[in-house]
C-alpha cells in the first residue's frame, strides 16, 4: 500500500505563519472511491491564499482542521486509477496539498495536461489558478478594454505580473504596477512591458507617485494586496472604473475588527465604480480557452513569467512562511523530482 | 424684470446643517442664453444628497461656493422662455434650488410634465430622481430578480420605500427593511409591503435581529445609509449578491478620515459580491419608461410614497438640516403656492 507523507498544521495559526506552525505526518493512502485516482506530486505551489483558511473559526473561509494536509496545487502522475477519465501515465494538474502524493475523490478542480511543449509547472502557474485569476479577474470581472489604465498591486507576483501583460494585450493604454524593490520593479519594465512600476519600499510619498505614474487616473484596479492599497486608490479611479478584489494578502494575518477599512467610499457613487470579488473557479468551464491563447504566447515568447524552485517537501512550510515577509517574485513551486 | 429670491449658503459647513448656515438673498433674474427658461417654483425638494456639496473642498464633489443657489428639485411653471422645447404655461420637473423663480439655462435635468394626473410634487419624488434611484438601484444596479431576498436601510424614506415596493412588483421573495422607530416601521409592513422591518433606534442586538429578518441571507442591499451599515450586513450577504450604493447619508457630515470603514471586506471574494455605486442621472434617457410603468402604479394604489409638506421658502434650511438629526419620513417638499 502506498504511504503519503504530507505536511499538516499543527494548530490553527495567529499572525504570521512560521515553519514551526506545520509538521510532517505519514498515512497509508485512502482506498480510492468510484471516480478516484492516486497520483505521485512532481510538483506544487505554495499560495497565500492559504492563509485564509490557517485561522481558527473565520466563518467566511472554511478553516483547515489540524490534521488535514495543507491546500496547494499540484502537478502529478497517475499511479492508481478508477477513473475513466484519469489513465495510469497521464499528467494531470489538480487542486491538491502539500504532500508527495495526490488523491482525487472524484470532485474538485482537475485536468489532463495535453500541452507538453511547455515546463509542466506552468500548469499550476501561469498557466494554472494564478494566470486564469489575471485572466477572468481582468476580462469578466475588470471589463478590461482598449485605452484603459490599469493599475496592478502585488504586480510581481504570479497574478500580477500575468494580468499586466494580459493588459496589453487587451489593449490598454497604460499598465502600471505596484511592487516592491528595484529588482521586480526593473523586471516588470524592462521584461514584463509595464508602462511604470511604483515600488512602494522605496517611494517617499505613495499617493504622489502613483497620481504620477496614472495621469488620466484608472479604469482597472486589480488589487491582489486588500483593504488599506484598494483605499489609497480609490481617489485615482476614473468614472465607471471597476476594481477587481483578486486577492487580500495584507488582511488574510489580521482579524476582521483590526483591519484597515475602506473609508474613500464616497468615489463609488461620485465615479460610479464597480468592486467585485472574484474566485476563480467559477470559470473552470472556460479555462481551456484562456489556456489555449496563453500557451501560444508563451510559446512566442510575448507572455513570460517567473517562477522561485524550491526542492523537496520539507521546503514546504519555510517557502509559504516567507511569503509573507519577504513577498514572492514569481509563482512559488517545490519540486519533489 | 423678475426678482428671484433664493437661499445660499454662509459659508462651507463642518459637521451637521443647521438653519442659521444658511441666508436668504434677492437678486435679479438673469438674462436668458439660447435654449434656456425662466419658471415660477410650484414646490421644490430638500435632499439629503446635497450636503455632499456644502462642505469646502472634497474633491470628489463639485463644492457649493457661498452664494450659489442650494440645490433642490423643483416643479416650476415656464414664464418666460427662449427654448423651442419648453413654452409659457408648461410645468416642468428640473434640477433647480431653492428659489422662488428656476433658471434653466440649457442644460441639465427638466422633463415636461404630461400626466397630470398625479400630483405634480410627485414628479419631484416618486417619478423624480428618489424614484428613479429606486428603480434604476435595483434593476440596473442590483439586478434583482425573483426569488431575491433584498434588504434596504432608510427604508422609510423616498427611496427606500418605492425600492422596497419595486422589488416586490421584480418578484423578490423577501423585502426586508431597516428603519427608525415603530411608526415607520408600522407604515412599511401595513402599507408598503415589506415582509419584515428592523427599527434600528429600538433593536438591542442589530445584527441578530437583521440574521433572523433575512433567514437565507441577503441577495442584494440596497444602502441608503452609507459604511457602517454596509459593513454590517456584509456577513449576511449571499453568494454572488449585489450591493447597491445609493446613498451615504451618515457619511456626508464626516470627514473621509473620520468615516467608519468598510471592514468585512473578505466577503467579496468569498462570496463572490459586486458593490456599485449609483447616480441615476446616467439613466435619464430610459427615465420615461420606468415613470410610465410607476404613474400607472400610482394611480392603481399599488406603488404609495408619502411627502412631509413644508410651506415657503424660508422652511427649507430647517427642513434639510433636520433630515440629519430626526431623519425623514417620506420626501420633504416645500410648497410655495
Amino acid at each position: 500500500m502506498t504511504q503519503i507523507t504530507a505536511i499538516t498544521l499543527k494548530a490553527p495559526i495567529e499572525g504570521l505563519p512560521t515553519p514551526e506552525d506545520f509538521v510532517e505526518m505519514a498515512r497509508p493512502a485512502p482506498d480510492l472511491p468510484e471516480g478516484g485516482f492516486l497520483a505521485r506530486t512532481l510538483c506544487f505551489s505554495v499560495d497565500p491564499g492559504t492563509r485564509s483558511r490557517l485561522s481558527a473559526g473565520a466563518s467566511y473561509a472554511f478553516p483547515l482542521k489540524p490534521g488535514e494536509v495543507i491546500d496547494g496545487f499540484a502537478v502529478a502522475e497517475v499511479i492508481e486509477t478508477r477513473s475513466p477519465h484519469f489513465a495510469v501515465g497521464q499528467t494531470v494538474a489538480m487542486g491538491g496539498g502539500w504532500a508527495d502524493h495526490q488523491v482525487f475523490g472524484g470532485r474538485g478542480y482537475v485536468q489532463l495536461i495535453r500541452d507538453e511543449g511547455i515546463p509542466l509547472s506552468a500548469w499550476i502557474g501561469v498557466l494554472g489558478i494564478p494566470g486564469m485569476t489575471s485572466w477572468f479577474g481582468l476580462h469578466r470581472v475588470g471589463q478590461v478594454k482598449a485605452g484603459d489604465t490599469v493599475l496592478i498591486s502585488s504586480a510581481a507576483g504570479p497574478v500580477g505580473a500575468t494580468a499586466g501583460q494580459l493588459a496589453r494585450k487587451a489593449g490598454a493604454a497604460r499598465v502600471v504596477g505596484i511592487a516592491g524593490g528595484p529588482v521586480k520593479c526593473a523586471w516588470l519594465v524592462e521584461h514584463a512591458g509595464f508602462d511604470a512600476v511604483v515600488d512602494y519600499k522605496t517611494t517617499s510619498d505613495l499617493d504622489a507617485a502613483l497620481r504620477d505614474a496614472c495621469p488620466k487616473g484608472v479604469d482597472v484596479l486589480f488589487d491582489n494586496v486588500g483593504n488599506a492599497m484598494i483605499d489609497r486608490c480609490l481617489p485615482l479611479m476614473r468614472r465607471g472604473g471597476r476594481i477587481v478584489v483578486s486577492g487580500q494578502v495584507a488582511d488574510y494575518n489580521t482579524a476582521p475588527e483590526d483591519r484597515p477599512g475602506l473609508k474613500n467610499t464616497a468615489y463609488f457613487i461620485a465615479q460610479r465604480l464597480k468592486m467585485e470579488g472574484l474566485v476563480v473557479f467559477d470559470d473552470m468551464r472556460e479555462f481551456t480557452k484562456a489556456q489555449a491563447a496563453m500557451a501560444g504566447w508563451i510559446k512566442d515568447g510575448s507572455l513570460i513569467y517567473r517562477e522561485e524552485r524550491f526542492e523537496g517537501l520539507r521546503a514546504a512550510p519555510g517557502a509559504f512562511s516567507t511569503l509573507f515577509t519577504d513577498g514572492s517574485f514569481g509563482r512559488r513551486i517545490i519540486h519533489l523530482t
